[in-house]
Protein backbone atom coordinates (compact mmCIF):
# COMPACT_ATOMS: atom_id res chain seq x y z
CA UNK A 1 0.00 0.00 0.00
CA UNK A 2 2.02 3.01 -1.46
CA UNK A 3 -1.03 4.66 -1.23
CA UNK A 4 -3.90 5.45 0.75
CA UNK A 5 -6.82 5.62 -1.26
CA UNK A 6 -9.67 7.94 -0.10
CA UNK A 7 -13.03 7.27 -1.35
CA UNK A 8 -15.69 10.25 -1.67
CA UNK A 9 -17.06 9.95 1.64
CA UNK A 10 -13.52 9.40 3.67
CA UNK A 11 -12.08 13.15 2.58
CA UNK A 12 -13.69 16.48 3.19
CA UNK A 13 -12.38 19.73 1.38
CA UNK A 14 -11.04 21.27 4.26
CA UNK A 15 -8.10 18.61 3.89
CA UNK A 16 -9.58 16.13 6.75
CA UNK A 17 -9.64 12.03 5.82
CA UNK A 18 -10.04 9.24 7.83
CA UNK A 19 -10.28 5.55 6.78
CA UNK A 20 -12.00 3.00 9.56
CA UNK A 21 -12.06 -0.26 7.26
CA UNK A 22 -9.54 -3.46 9.14
CA UNK A 23 -7.40 -4.31 5.93
CA UNK A 24 -5.61 -0.50 5.77
CA UNK A 25 -5.61 -0.11 9.45
CA UNK A 26 -4.06 -3.27 10.36
CA UNK A 27 -1.82 -2.45 7.39
CA UNK A 28 -0.79 0.56 8.82
CA UNK A 29 0.09 -1.08 11.96
CA UNK A 30 1.93 -3.86 10.88
CA UNK A 31 3.62 -2.76 8.34
CA UNK A 32 3.83 0.90 7.91
CA UNK A 33 3.71 0.53 11.38
CA UNK A 34 2.62 3.80 11.48
CA UNK A 35 2.32 6.42 14.51
CA UNK A 36 0.81 10.18 14.82
CA UNK A 37 2.91 12.62 13.23
CA UNK A 38 3.88 10.12 10.25
CA UNK A 39 3.41 11.39 6.71
CA UNK A 40 2.33 9.23 4.48
CA UNK A 41 0.93 9.49 0.41
CA UNK A 42 -2.98 9.97 0.42
CA UNK A 43 -5.25 10.00 -3.28
CA UNK A 44 -8.74 10.51 -3.94
CA UNK A 45 -10.43 7.83 -5.85
CA UNK A 46 -10.06 9.39 -9.57
CA UNK A 47 -8.50 12.73 -8.69
CA UNK A 48 -4.90 13.96 -6.87
CA UNK A 49 -2.38 12.66 -4.78
CA UNK A 50 -0.40 14.35 -2.36
CA UNK A 51 0.59 13.87 1.52
CA UNK A 52 -1.21 14.03 4.60
CA UNK A 53 -0.01 13.47 8.44
CA UNK A 54 -1.60 11.00 10.76
CA UNK A 55 -3.49 13.06 13.01
CA UNK A 56 -4.92 10.05 15.50
CA UNK A 57 -4.97 6.25 14.88
CA UNK A 58 -6.52 3.43 17.07
CA UNK A 59 -8.97 0.53 16.48
CA UNK A 60 -11.84 2.67 15.15
CA UNK A 61 -9.98 4.10 12.28
CA UNK A 62 -6.88 6.69 11.29
CA UNK A 63 -7.67 10.12 10.92
CA UNK A 64 -5.56 12.15 8.52
CA UNK A 65 -4.59 16.41 7.81
CA UNK A 66 -3.98 16.40 4.11
CA UNK A 67 -2.48 18.65 2.20
CA UNK A 68 -4.03 19.68 -1.23
CA UNK A 69 -3.98 16.23 -2.96
CA UNK A 70 -3.27 18.02 -6.06
CA UNK A 71 -0.65 16.39 -7.80
CA UNK A 72 -1.67 13.91 -10.93
CA UNK A 73 -1.26 10.18 -10.66
CA UNK A 74 0.84 8.56 -12.82
CA UNK A 75 -0.06 8.68 -16.27
CA UNK A 76 -2.18 5.87 -17.62
CA UNK A 77 -0.96 3.18 -20.30
CA UNK A 78 -2.40 4.09 -23.39
CA UNK A 79 -2.87 -0.34 -24.39
CA UNK A 80 -6.33 -1.25 -23.32
CA UNK A 81 -6.45 -5.29 -22.72
CA UNK A 82 -8.79 -8.20 -24.25
CA UNK A 83 -8.09 -11.35 -21.57
CA UNK A 84 -9.24 -14.41 -22.25
CA UNK A 85 -11.16 -15.35 -18.73
CA UNK A 86 -8.22 -16.04 -16.68
CA UNK A 87 -8.67 -19.34 -13.45
CA UNK A 88 -9.81 -17.37 -10.53
CA UNK A 89 -6.93 -17.53 -8.67
CA UNK A 90 -4.46 -15.75 -11.64
CA UNK A 91 -7.38 -13.74 -12.97
CA UNK A 92 -6.95 -12.07 -9.32
CA UNK A 93 -3.35 -11.33 -9.34
CA UNK A 94 -3.87 -10.82 -13.22
CA UNK A 95 -6.33 -7.62 -12.27
CA UNK A 96 -3.43 -6.90 -9.70
CA UNK A 97 -0.44 -6.51 -12.29
CA UNK A 98 -2.21 -5.07 -14.80
CA UNK A 99 -4.06 -2.51 -12.95
CA UNK A 100 -0.54 -1.34 -11.25
CA UNK A 101 0.61 -0.89 -14.46
CA UNK A 102 -1.21 1.74 -15.90
CA UNK A 103 -4.18 -0.42 -18.29
CA UNK A 104 -7.49 1.29 -17.94
CA UNK A 105 -9.79 -0.89 -19.91
CA UNK A 106 -9.72 -4.37 -19.26
CA UNK A 107 -12.21 -7.20 -20.92
CA UNK A 108 -12.45 -10.09 -19.41
CA UNK A 109 -13.47 -12.64 -22.73
CA UNK A 110 -15.26 -16.07 -23.15
CA UNK A 111 -12.70 -18.44 -25.26
CA UNK A 112 -13.09 -21.78 -25.93
CA UNK A 113 -10.78 -23.01 -23.83
CA UNK A 114 -11.97 -20.97 -20.99
CA UNK A 115 -13.40 -23.39 -18.72
CA UNK A 116 -17.38 -22.47 -17.90
CA UNK A 117 -17.61 -22.71 -14.10
CA UNK A 118 -14.57 -19.84 -14.15
CA UNK A 119 -17.69 -17.19 -15.29
CA UNK A 120 -19.57 -18.46 -11.80
CA UNK A 121 -16.19 -18.20 -9.60
CA UNK A 122 -17.10 -15.52 -6.53
CA UNK A 123 -13.24 -13.31 -7.43
CA UNK A 124 -15.98 -12.20 -10.88
CA UNK A 125 -18.08 -10.68 -8.08
CA UNK A 126 -17.70 -7.11 -8.85
CA UNK A 127 -16.85 -6.35 -4.94
CA UNK A 128 -14.01 -8.53 -5.87
CA UNK A 129 -13.18 -7.28 -8.68
CA UNK A 130 -12.96 -3.76 -7.10
CA UNK A 131 -10.67 -4.71 -4.65
CA UNK A 132 -8.43 -6.58 -6.88
CA UNK A 133 -8.05 -3.64 -8.66
CA UNK A 134 -8.24 -1.25 -5.56
CA UNK A 135 -4.46 -3.14 -4.79
CA UNK A 136 -2.82 -2.12 -8.15
CA UNK A 137 -4.12 1.38 -7.58
CA UNK A 138 -2.75 1.42 -3.83
CA UNK A 139 0.55 -0.67 -5.13
CA UNK A 140 1.38 2.03 -8.31
CA UNK A 141 0.22 4.90 -6.36
CA UNK A 142 -2.15 5.49 -8.85
CA UNK A 143 -5.85 6.76 -8.45
CA UNK A 144 -7.84 5.94 -11.74
CA UNK A 145 -10.27 2.83 -11.29
CA UNK A 146 -9.29 0.79 -14.99
CA UNK A 147 -13.06 -0.35 -16.49
CA UNK A 148 -13.53 -3.88 -16.17
CA UNK A 149 -15.81 -5.72 -18.97
CA UNK A 150 -17.35 -9.09 -19.02
CA UNK A 151 -17.69 -10.06 -22.16
CA UNK A 152 -19.27 -13.86 -22.41
CA UNK A 153 -19.57 -15.18 -25.13
CA UNK A 154 -16.70 -14.78 -28.19
CA UNK A 155 -18.67 -14.46 -31.30
CA UNK A 156 -21.14 -12.07 -30.50
CA UNK A 157 -17.77 -9.76 -29.03
CA UNK A 158 -15.69 -10.24 -32.01
CA UNK A 159 -18.89 -9.58 -34.22
CA UNK A 160 -20.27 -6.70 -32.83
CA UNK A 161 -17.97 -4.82 -30.06
CA UNK A 162 -14.61 -5.56 -31.64
CA UNK A 163 -14.52 -3.27 -34.45
CA UNK A 164 -15.64 -0.45 -32.59
CA UNK A 165 -12.61 -1.42 -29.47
CA UNK A 166 -10.09 -1.15 -31.67
CA UNK A 167 -10.89 1.85 -34.25
CA UNK A 168 -7.72 3.55 -33.76
CA UNK A 169 -5.57 1.58 -31.81
CA UNK A 170 -2.90 -1.01 -32.85
CA UNK A 171 -4.73 -4.63 -32.14
CA UNK A 172 -2.28 -6.96 -31.52
CA UNK A 173 -3.04 -10.56 -30.86
CA UNK A 174 -0.43 -12.27 -28.74
CA UNK A 175 -0.12 -16.42 -29.78
CA UNK A 176 2.39 -18.64 -29.98
CA UNK A 177 3.48 -19.47 -33.58
CA UNK A 178 2.32 -16.03 -34.90
CA UNK A 179 4.79 -14.48 -37.62
CA UNK A 180 5.72 -11.22 -35.86
CA UNK A 181 7.51 -10.78 -32.50
CA UNK A 182 6.01 -8.82 -29.93
CA UNK A 183 6.51 -5.04 -30.97
CA UNK A 184 8.82 -2.99 -28.14
CA UNK A 185 7.94 0.59 -27.09
CA UNK A 186 4.81 1.41 -29.35
CA UNK A 187 3.90 5.22 -30.01
CA UNK A 188 0.56 4.61 -30.66
CA UNK A 189 -3.14 3.66 -28.66
CA UNK A 190 -2.90 -0.48 -28.77
CA UNK A 191 -5.41 -2.86 -27.91
CA UNK A 192 -3.43 -6.62 -26.77
CA UNK A 193 -5.53 -9.49 -26.92
CA UNK A 194 -4.27 -12.40 -25.06
CA UNK A 195 -5.94 -15.92 -25.07
CA UNK A 196 -5.95 -18.68 -22.22
CA UNK A 197 -3.86 -21.26 -20.79
CA UNK A 198 -4.09 -23.39 -23.84
CA UNK A 199 -4.25 -20.58 -25.78
CA UNK A 200 -6.87 -19.33 -28.70
CA UNK A 201 -8.21 -22.05 -30.69
CA UNK A 202 -7.47 -21.82 -34.34
CA UNK A 203 -11.19 -20.79 -35.20
CA UNK A 204 -11.04 -17.92 -32.92
CA UNK A 205 -7.10 -17.27 -33.52
CA UNK A 206 -8.92 -17.02 -37.78
CA UNK A 207 -12.13 -14.50 -36.14
CA UNK A 208 -9.70 -12.39 -34.63
CA UNK A 209 -7.35 -11.65 -37.62
CA UNK A 210 -10.12 -11.54 -39.97
CA UNK A 211 -10.93 -8.53 -37.32
CA UNK A 212 -7.81 -6.66 -37.77
CA UNK A 213 -5.76 -7.65 -35.27
CA UNK A 214 -2.30 -8.40 -36.22
CA UNK A 215 -0.27 -11.33 -34.34
CA UNK A 216 2.35 -11.33 -32.60
CA UNK A 217 4.12 -13.99 -30.34
CA UNK A 218 6.95 -13.45 -27.68
CA UNK A 219 9.25 -15.83 -28.57
CA UNK A 220 9.08 -20.06 -28.26
CA UNK A 221 9.17 -19.91 -24.17
CA UNK A 222 5.26 -20.63 -22.90
CA UNK A 223 4.23 -18.23 -20.05
CA UNK A 224 1.31 -18.75 -17.72
CA UNK A 225 -0.77 -16.21 -18.32
CA UNK A 226 -0.28 -13.49 -15.65
CA UNK A 227 3.63 -13.71 -17.11
CA UNK A 228 2.67 -13.02 -20.38
CA UNK A 229 0.31 -10.73 -19.96
CA UNK A 230 3.05 -8.89 -17.59
CA UNK A 231 6.15 -9.10 -20.11
CA UNK A 232 3.66 -8.33 -23.21
CA UNK A 233 2.37 -4.61 -21.57
CA UNK A 234 6.32 -4.14 -20.67
CA UNK A 235 7.93 -4.77 -23.40
CA UNK A 236 5.14 -2.75 -25.75
CA UNK A 237 4.50 -0.02 -23.21
CA UNK B 1 2.57 -28.47 -17.21
CA UNK B 2 3.69 -27.79 -21.15
CA UNK B 3 6.63 -30.22 -20.32
CA UNK B 4 7.12 -33.67 -18.59
CA UNK B 5 10.69 -33.40 -17.29
CA UNK B 6 12.70 -36.44 -16.72
CA UNK B 7 15.20 -36.83 -14.27
CA UNK B 8 18.22 -38.88 -15.14
CA UNK B 9 16.86 -42.31 -13.31
CA UNK B 10 13.26 -41.74 -15.00
CA UNK B 11 14.61 -42.19 -18.86
CA UNK B 12 16.53 -45.19 -19.96
CA UNK B 13 18.27 -44.90 -23.10
CA UNK B 14 15.70 -47.45 -24.98
CA UNK B 15 13.32 -44.83 -25.00
CA UNK B 16 11.31 -45.97 -22.10
CA UNK B 17 10.75 -43.31 -19.73
CA UNK B 18 8.16 -43.67 -16.33
CA UNK B 19 7.30 -41.06 -13.63
CA UNK B 20 5.38 -41.85 -10.23
CA UNK B 21 5.34 -38.71 -8.27
CA UNK B 22 1.56 -37.90 -7.24
CA UNK B 23 1.34 -34.68 -8.56
CA UNK B 24 2.55 -34.69 -12.05
CA UNK B 25 0.57 -38.21 -12.48
CA UNK B 26 -2.57 -36.19 -10.99
CA UNK B 27 -1.84 -33.30 -13.47
CA UNK B 28 -2.02 -35.99 -16.01
CA UNK B 29 -4.96 -37.35 -15.38
CA UNK B 30 -7.08 -33.91 -14.54
CA UNK B 31 -5.43 -31.55 -16.44
CA UNK B 32 -4.33 -33.20 -19.73
CA UNK B 33 -6.80 -35.93 -18.90
CA UNK B 34 -4.36 -38.01 -20.53
CA UNK B 35 -5.21 -41.42 -22.41
CA UNK B 36 -2.88 -44.20 -23.39
CA UNK B 37 -1.67 -43.37 -26.67
CA UNK B 38 -1.85 -40.13 -26.27
CA UNK B 39 1.48 -37.71 -27.35
CA UNK B 40 3.04 -35.53 -24.88
CA UNK B 41 6.04 -33.78 -25.02
CA UNK B 42 9.11 -34.42 -22.64
CA UNK B 43 12.46 -33.49 -21.81
CA UNK B 44 15.06 -34.33 -19.81
CA UNK B 45 16.86 -32.88 -17.44
CA UNK B 46 19.65 -30.62 -18.38
CA UNK B 47 18.96 -32.24 -21.87
CA UNK B 48 17.05 -32.36 -25.20
CA UNK B 49 13.56 -32.69 -25.89
CA UNK B 50 11.10 -34.46 -28.13
CA UNK B 51 7.67 -36.40 -28.20
CA UNK B 52 6.27 -39.56 -26.32
CA UNK B 53 3.59 -41.73 -26.17
CA UNK B 54 1.47 -42.40 -22.64
CA UNK B 55 1.95 -46.22 -23.18
CA UNK B 56 0.22 -46.96 -19.75
CA UNK B 57 -0.88 -45.17 -17.22
CA UNK B 58 -2.67 -46.19 -13.70
CA UNK B 59 -2.22 -45.05 -9.82
CA UNK B 60 0.83 -46.09 -9.15
CA UNK B 61 2.83 -44.65 -12.60
CA UNK B 62 3.00 -43.12 -15.98
CA UNK B 63 4.74 -45.52 -18.92
CA UNK B 64 6.40 -43.27 -22.16
CA UNK B 65 7.83 -44.81 -25.22
CA UNK B 66 9.50 -41.44 -26.48
CA UNK B 67 11.76 -40.52 -29.56
CA UNK B 68 14.74 -38.82 -29.08
CA UNK B 69 14.68 -36.47 -26.70
CA UNK B 70 17.28 -34.49 -29.17
CA UNK B 71 15.66 -31.17 -30.05
CA UNK B 72 17.27 -28.03 -27.87
CA UNK B 73 15.01 -26.23 -24.91
CA UNK B 74 14.51 -22.65 -25.73
CA UNK B 75 17.60 -20.55 -25.94
CA UNK B 76 18.59 -19.15 -22.13
CA UNK B 77 18.29 -15.52 -21.56
CA UNK B 78 21.49 -13.98 -21.14
CA UNK B 79 20.92 -11.32 -18.36
CA UNK B 80 21.51 -12.74 -14.64
CA UNK B 81 19.58 -11.44 -11.41
CA UNK B 82 20.29 -10.28 -8.43
CA UNK B 83 17.47 -10.23 -5.98
CA UNK B 84 16.56 -8.99 -2.54
CA UNK B 85 15.28 -11.59 -0.88
CA UNK B 86 11.24 -11.54 -1.75
CA UNK B 87 9.05 -12.42 1.28
CA UNK B 88 8.04 -16.13 1.06
CA UNK B 89 5.08 -16.45 -1.11
CA UNK B 90 6.51 -13.98 -3.47
CA UNK B 91 9.72 -15.51 -3.49
CA UNK B 92 8.09 -19.14 -5.01
CA UNK B 93 6.17 -17.15 -7.90
CA UNK B 94 9.38 -14.95 -8.61
CA UNK B 95 11.48 -18.15 -9.04
CA UNK B 96 8.79 -19.50 -11.38
CA UNK B 97 8.42 -16.20 -13.56
CA UNK B 98 12.03 -15.98 -13.97
CA UNK B 99 12.53 -19.90 -14.68
CA UNK B 100 9.96 -19.72 -17.49
CA UNK B 101 11.35 -16.56 -18.99
CA UNK B 102 15.40 -17.83 -19.20
CA UNK B 103 17.21 -16.71 -16.60
CA UNK B 104 19.75 -18.94 -15.79
CA UNK B 105 21.27 -17.31 -12.56
CA UNK B 106 19.82 -16.28 -10.11
CA UNK B 107 21.02 -14.53 -6.37
CA UNK B 108 19.12 -13.82 -3.20
CA UNK B 109 21.05 -10.88 -1.68
CA UNK B 110 20.26 -9.43 1.68
CA UNK B 111 19.49 -5.96 2.29
CA UNK B 112 18.47 -3.55 4.82
CA UNK B 113 14.90 -3.68 3.97
CA UNK B 114 14.84 -7.40 3.95
CA UNK B 115 13.20 -8.88 7.04
CA UNK B 116 15.59 -11.20 8.27
CA UNK B 117 13.14 -14.04 9.19
CA UNK B 118 13.14 -14.36 5.43
CA UNK B 119 15.66 -16.03 5.75
CA UNK B 120 14.27 -18.79 7.75
CA UNK B 121 11.73 -19.41 5.62
CA UNK B 122 11.05 -23.47 4.62
CA UNK B 123 11.00 -21.67 0.97
CA UNK B 124 14.80 -21.18 0.94
CA UNK B 125 14.84 -25.06 1.51
CA UNK B 126 17.22 -26.57 -1.67
CA UNK B 127 14.19 -28.56 -2.23
CA UNK B 128 11.62 -26.60 -2.10
CA UNK B 129 13.70 -24.01 -4.45
CA UNK B 130 14.31 -26.74 -6.53
CA UNK B 131 10.14 -27.57 -7.31
CA UNK B 132 9.60 -24.11 -8.16
CA UNK B 133 12.62 -24.26 -10.89
CA UNK B 134 10.84 -26.87 -12.55
CA UNK B 135 7.69 -25.48 -12.33
CA UNK B 136 9.23 -22.66 -14.29
CA UNK B 137 11.09 -25.02 -16.64
CA UNK B 138 8.00 -27.06 -17.14
CA UNK B 139 5.67 -24.37 -18.16
CA UNK B 140 8.60 -22.88 -20.42
CA UNK B 141 9.57 -26.37 -21.96
CA UNK B 142 13.03 -25.75 -20.74
CA UNK B 143 15.04 -28.18 -19.26
CA UNK B 144 18.31 -26.74 -17.63
CA UNK B 145 18.07 -25.62 -14.11
CA UNK B 146 18.71 -21.91 -12.85
CA UNK B 147 21.47 -21.93 -10.45
CA UNK B 148 20.34 -20.02 -7.56
CA UNK B 149 22.93 -18.81 -4.56
CA UNK B 150 21.82 -17.43 -1.30
CA UNK B 151 24.09 -14.32 -0.38
CA UNK B 152 23.09 -13.74 3.07
CA UNK B 153 24.99 -10.60 3.45
CA UNK B 154 25.27 -7.47 1.59
CA UNK B 155 28.42 -5.62 2.28
CA UNK B 156 30.61 -8.99 1.63
CA UNK B 157 28.78 -9.73 -1.72
CA UNK B 158 29.20 -6.49 -3.12
CA UNK B 159 32.98 -6.00 -2.41
CA UNK B 160 33.85 -9.93 -2.50
CA UNK B 161 31.35 -11.12 -5.22
CA UNK B 162 30.13 -8.35 -7.56
CA UNK B 163 32.79 -7.34 -9.29
CA UNK B 164 33.71 -10.58 -10.79
CA UNK B 165 29.63 -11.48 -11.34
CA UNK B 166 29.24 -8.24 -13.39
CA UNK B 167 32.61 -8.72 -15.26
CA UNK B 168 31.64 -8.86 -19.15
CA UNK B 169 28.16 -7.49 -18.60
CA UNK B 170 26.12 -5.13 -18.02
CA UNK B 171 25.03 -4.12 -14.66
CA UNK B 172 21.55 -2.39 -14.30
CA UNK B 173 20.59 -0.96 -10.98
CA UNK B 174 16.44 -1.20 -11.09
CA UNK B 175 15.80 1.56 -8.62
CA UNK B 176 12.72 4.51 -8.75
CA UNK B 177 14.60 7.77 -9.28
CA UNK B 178 17.17 6.81 -11.26
CA UNK B 179 18.15 9.28 -14.44
CA UNK B 180 18.14 6.77 -17.19
CA UNK B 181 15.23 4.30 -18.44
CA UNK B 182 15.01 0.69 -19.03
CA UNK B 183 16.72 -0.06 -21.99
CA UNK B 184 14.80 -2.11 -24.47
CA UNK B 185 16.45 -5.10 -26.16
CA UNK B 186 19.82 -5.54 -25.11
CA UNK B 187 22.46 -7.34 -27.16
CA UNK B 188 24.80 -8.40 -24.44
CA UNK B 189 25.26 -9.75 -21.76
CA UNK B 190 23.21 -8.20 -18.86
CA UNK B 191 23.33 -8.65 -14.97
CA UNK B 192 19.78 -6.93 -13.28
CA UNK B 193 19.87 -5.78 -9.61
CA UNK B 194 16.45 -5.16 -8.22
CA UNK B 195 15.43 -4.02 -4.56
CA UNK B 196 13.31 -5.60 -1.87
CA UNK B 197 9.42 -3.83 -1.20
CA UNK B 198 10.22 -0.40 -0.20
CA UNK B 199 13.54 -0.73 -2.11
CA UNK B 200 17.74 -0.45 -1.49
CA UNK B 201 18.45 2.31 0.78
CA UNK B 202 20.30 4.90 -0.13
CA UNK B 203 24.00 3.85 1.02
CA UNK B 204 23.03 0.31 -1.04
CA UNK B 205 22.23 2.16 -4.06
CA UNK B 206 25.70 4.50 -3.55
CA UNK B 207 27.83 0.77 -3.07
CA UNK B 208 26.22 -0.91 -6.15
CA UNK B 209 26.61 2.09 -8.35
CA UNK B 210 30.21 2.48 -7.34
CA UNK B 211 30.75 -1.12 -7.72
CA UNK B 212 29.96 -0.47 -11.49
CA UNK B 213 26.53 -0.44 -11.91
CA UNK B 214 24.86 1.33 -13.98
CA UNK B 215 21.32 2.86 -12.10
CA UNK B 216 17.56 2.41 -14.47
CA UNK B 217 14.23 3.19 -13.90
CA UNK B 218 11.09 1.88 -15.14
CA UNK B 219 8.62 4.74 -14.71
CA UNK B 220 6.43 6.79 -11.80
CA UNK B 221 4.18 3.31 -10.77
CA UNK B 222 5.82 1.59 -8.00
CA UNK B 223 5.48 -2.11 -9.11
CA UNK B 224 5.45 -5.33 -6.58
CA UNK B 225 8.77 -7.43 -6.79
CA UNK B 226 7.26 -10.04 -8.72
CA UNK B 227 6.01 -7.61 -11.42
CA UNK B 228 8.69 -5.48 -11.36
CA UNK B 229 11.27 -8.46 -12.30
CA UNK B 230 8.98 -10.11 -15.41
CA UNK B 231 8.61 -6.13 -16.14
CA UNK B 232 11.85 -5.50 -16.29
CA UNK B 233 13.31 -9.22 -18.19
CA UNK B 234 10.91 -8.47 -20.60
CA UNK B 235 11.81 -4.84 -21.51
CA UNK B 236 15.76 -5.98 -21.46
CA UNK B 237 15.25 -9.34 -22.84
Amino acid sequence: MNLILLDADEWQADGQAHIGDPRRLRHLCEVHRANPGDELTLGRLGGGIGRGRLAHLDAAGAWFECDALDQPPPPALDIELILALPRPRMLARSLEHVTALGVKRITLLHTRRVEKSYWQSPELHPDKIHQHLLLGLEQARDTVLPEVRLATRFKPFVEDCLADDIAGRRALLAHPGMPAACPRGLEEPATLLVGPEGGFIPYEVEQLLAAGCEGIHLGPRILRVETAVVALLARLG
